[in-house]
């Protein structure tokens, strides 16, 4: 009998586990030096609530089953949903704006392909009960704030703005009708993804003319506000207040000190439906991988889950393409190689094992790592396996006292027991 | 329409959520300075795995589904099979001793109850390819250091430890016949759970005397390897070797300095088929919970999952049981009641939210935590949000310069801007 993985999913070893978990720590630590408050929902909820998002085509990208009770559940492939229904419970209660985090782990359904997996983790940063363009410049600042943790820089990466709205007017101003508006925008989020000859045969495919298709690729190709004014300059005050909006946002991003790794792009559409305002898509300049992070206001999603139509705006990053651009770009810190260990305790001599697992147990009781070898062995055998655990220092008991050795310089000093369990660093 | 979440499972607001990462936290933190390093497995696996470890019967307690290419899959209800797995697949690059540990998300379909969840997380410690009983020592050294840290003593928890080859051999000694021995260890497994009337019905319904109930009641009494020496006075070496194996790994626990956290009790039989050793289970001593923690040798598993045979033991704690102790026993830090943060940067006057936000974005790129209100409010409503938010501090940006208020003193200074952001703390 033999076993092994599914196909898609991940076996983190310790040498994997410690990159995840450098990312998860990163996330954390940024989301909460940003004021975000982290939740987390199960794993599984009913199958419904996602289907009530996203509809019933997400049903093929879900593993669902059927409890005993009958039933129908689905491990969550986002985790939107579950946070909209989270919020929703407890909506009279919760104070305003509610700015939360999590770092979910998440299954889909899908063909697994270069950074796309059947199982991630995925963080999310959101900001609930704020109409203001602050709450979508805070998720974008926390995007940034992270970039620049772990060293990837603004030529490295970039965050790509669009908008619903404006996309929507573009369309509107070029002569689309209302009723072509999800048909074409799905097509316009294909653009960055096809050849422009494939773009016009999907453009006209939903009935769009040359006219039209050129106009909104005008837009499309819009790399500021100011442009973006140019092209819809004809466009009532709503649209106007659109572009400010977008303005104000980026003046925000720039005193937050993050406007290198911002820049306007009216490509950016996203796929899902539920957007409603400021939509971004986070690259890497080399333009080789999928997005890295996505996100976008959502003000219309707590409502289609039963609760209030209350402003909501929020990201989201996977670990995967992640992983592989901090890898291609050497960002991984190379502590993440090998554990870390304070002490390794060792025997220098035969029958002082009971010596030696008191030592150990003194140093953990005092908050710090300390390991030795099951097996009584050569001293020089000891110390190998205190480098190979990655130890910063070794502790040679003896017949009377101590001696410590620093595992990188070498430098050993000896000292009595009780002195060194009292002050061991 | 309206959601809620499944039955048996949890939404971790905020609150709740820094309560399970306090915990979270302390299992990491006592592994690693445990010398134990972290792994991870998918949250799902082929059924196959689970069954073949624990039998069909474990399919009931699965959540079990299958995917679009027909593969019969199911969540983790526990880690160890994904452990052995892991561990077989690279068995021979792995230097041994394997310590790792996990912390895991698991679900079983089972009906909820007081500290039984349908999703719950559980720590998992494991030595792999060690023999000698300091592998098994080191395992509950772990459970105690963990107790330790969250304030838990040992007159409010017991790590109760018995032994599997022993109960068999006390069997054998009654006069129990070997193939009756599977379905008196569940018989034995029961007996703290049930009435002693109870009890000898279930033994008597496995075809026991009064004399075998009676001979095996008096092993399971004792409380101490030397009381366990005289009932099993007329065994053999091999049995005798049991015996000294357990009293050396309490002596290691002593040198270790938990020893008070432990006690012998042969009552301790677990309910799983797969153990082979040294097996325990913590007790609170109330006793009116669920067992926090169980744990045990278990040195078949690699071999019937694939692999080669070899020794194994390990531990698991989940965060149900522990989370009701630590609440009935008043051991949460009161920290965990509401977010932290380290600045609240607030306007005195209009006008000056960008010198707000500028400020807030210095702040957080230090890699310190800051936030700011959305809108544009009073100087004292400000103040307040900063309370609610639980912020050490309120920086009040001015026309020239800032204040710095510490929020628990009331005491406030004020700075020049470049000054405070050059050394914020």
């Amino acid at each position: 009998m033999s076993f092994r993985a599914v196909k898609g999913t991940r076996d983190f070893y310790p040498e994997d586990m410690r990159v995840l978990n450098w990312i998860i720590d990163g996330w954390r630590r940024v989301s909460l030096r940003n004021g975000f408050e982290e939740y987390d929902s199960p794993i599984f909820e009913y199958l419904d609530l996602f289907t009530a998002k996203s509809g019933d085509e997400i049903a093929g990208q879900l593993f669902s089953f059927t409890d005993r009770g009958g039933r129908q559940l689905a491990i969550r492939p986002e985790t939107t949903p579950s946070l909209a229904r989270m919020v929703n419970a407890k909506i009279s209660s919760l104070p305003r704006p509610i700015k939360w985090f999590s770092i979910s782990r998440l299954c889909r359904a899908e063909n697994p392909q270069k950074g796309r997996l059947r199982e991630f983790f995925q963080w999310n940063v959101d900001v609930i009960g704020e109409d203001s363009e602050l709450a979508d410049a805070e998720c974008i600042f926390a995007v940034a704030d992270f970039l620049r943790e772990v060293g990837l820089t603004p030529d490295e990466v970039k965050i790509c703005i669009g908008s619903r709205p404006l996309t929507i007017a573009a369309l509107r101003a070029a002569g689309v009708p209302a009723e072509a508006t999800d048909a074409a925008l799905a097509v316009l989020d294909k653009r960055p993804k096809v050849t422009p000859e494939d773009f016009d045969r999907l453009a006209r495919g939903i009935g769009m003319t040359d006219r039209q298709i050129a106009a909104v690729r005008r837009f499309q190709d819009c790399r500021s506000t100011a442009e973006v004014g140019e092209v819809l300059a004809g466009a009532g005050p709503e649209v106007r207040g659109q572009i400010d909006t977008l303005g104000r946002m980026l003046e925000s991003l720039s005193a937050m000190g993050v406007a290198d790794y911002c820049c306007v792009d009216m490509r950016i559409v996203r796929g899902l439906a539920y957007y409603t305002g400021i939509v971004y898509e986070v690259f890497d300049s080399a333009g080789d991988l999928r997005a890295l992070a996505g996100g976008g206001r959502y003000d219309n999603l707590l409502e289609v889950l039963g609760g209030p139509r209350i402003g909501a705006t929020g990201m989201g990053m996977g670990d995967a393409v992640l992983r592989i651009l901090l890898e291609q770009r050497g960002k991984l810190p190379s502590t993440l190689r090998s554990g870390q260990l304070e002490f390794f305790v060792v025997a220098d001599g035969t029958g002082m094992q009971q010596q030696v697992i008191s030592v150990v147990g003194a140093l953990r009781a005092k908050g710090l790592s300390a390991d030795f070898s099951y097996k009584q062995q050569a001293l020089g055998k000891q110390l190998k396996e205190a480098n190979r655990r990655g130890a910063k220092r070794a502790v040679i008991v003896r017949e009377a006292g101590v001696a410590v050795k620093d595992l990188k310089t070498g430098q050993q000093q000896d000292r009595a027991t009780d002195e060194f369990l009292a002050r061991p660093l």
